[in-house]
């Protein structure tokens, strides 16, 4: 893996063949991952099946490193919003929903990048930072419920959403268990009668 | 990766030659891999670290993915009970504090078999056996608190273990954020918690 970075690809074209042939190319990537897994992902099947010439692959991303740092930038470069069903529990239910699905989709471009990390430093760090994003998307749940009159202000929105999420992530990808179809709506009334009963309140007071 | 199972090692002379290389070679297979992580694992270097004959190595052990099957097996193979503090919310802190340290020593063993469970076969399988063991160990904690008045007997004890545990691995594995040393009693207090609210209940008039 080179330590330099690849150049970056021209981006802000919508529409252009730039913009045309990265879509090819991302597309590709995840359906091979998908696929084959971070091991068959090589620049030459992703040209093959972008319809891309190799040379334009291998100029514009360099390795799968480059390959992989743009599919991150990408897909977190959307406009993805939690859904609002009005309540604590449901966002939080609808929340792992999504998870659920994108994880058990066969192929799973989730699963696919999750694994990938544990291969790649570009990987890893493409995923760190969607997290990190996807998570500050969702503090909106919270602060929904907080004026809604749900949760007190003082609510850790951080550590509610780890709760709600966390149990999902850890079945299917560190226990490697089948999917529980329950687990979605368990994992989430967990949390929000956790939150009801004080659980992720910050200040000292809130906390005894 | 060799789809044939390596002839199991035999261990049942505990104190003689054959276990003494066994826990020099699973010793050395386990800094290896906590110093240079799965990449880095050889039999020769394994061999050399233990200071045992390469021939034996490669004889018992056959390969990499042996060597893992190995280690998982000698790993859960002990008598670790989770502690006993007296109640469900000391009992699942002690029980995450545990495994933070484990997670978060240098090297960390814990870690690179997790990171090796997305490289090998043989340590996916490993790894699910070991958890599903330790889960099954844990059980213990609900019915104590289930005896103890502190819990429904209807607990369902997989979920309640669960909702306490994966916080603190979905931080440190998934997200890869630095260990929050407040994470083990938090996720431990908000999962007991939840539990007191009727959470984990499993029969539906108590799920209401």
């Amino acid at each position: 893996m080179t330590s330099e970075p690849p150049s970056p690809p021209p981006r802000r074209r919508p529409g252009g063949r730039t913009s045309r042939i990265r879509t090819q190319v991302l597309d590709a990537v995840r359906a091979e991952l998908g696929e084959r897994g971070y091991d068959g992902l090589t620049l030459d099947a992703v040209a093959a099946r972008a319809g891309v010439h190799r040379a334009t692959v291998y100029r514009r991303w360099r390795d799968v490193g480059g390959l992989l740092t743009d599919l991150f930038e990408a897909t977190g470069d959307d406009d993805w919003q939690p859904q609002d069903t009005g309540s604590l529990q449901g966002d939080l239910a609808a929340l792992n929903h999504e998870n659920q699905a994108a994880m058990t989709a066969r192929p799973s471009t989730a699963a696919a990048l999750i694994a990938a990390s544990f291969r790649s430093e570009e990987a890893a760090r493409g995923l760190r930072r969607l997290w990190e994003d996807r998570y500050a998307r969702c503090e909106v749940i919270v602060s929904r419920a907080v004026r809604r009159g749900e949760l007190p202000p003082n609510t850790d929105a951080r550590r509610l959403l780890l709760a709600a999420t966390a149990p999902l992530y850890h079945q299917l990808v560190l226990l490697r268990m089948p999917p529980d179809p329950g687990l979605p709506e368990h994992a989430a009334r967990a949390a929000a009668l956790a939150a009801s009963a004080g659980a992720f309140a910050t200040s000292p007071a809130d906390d005894a």
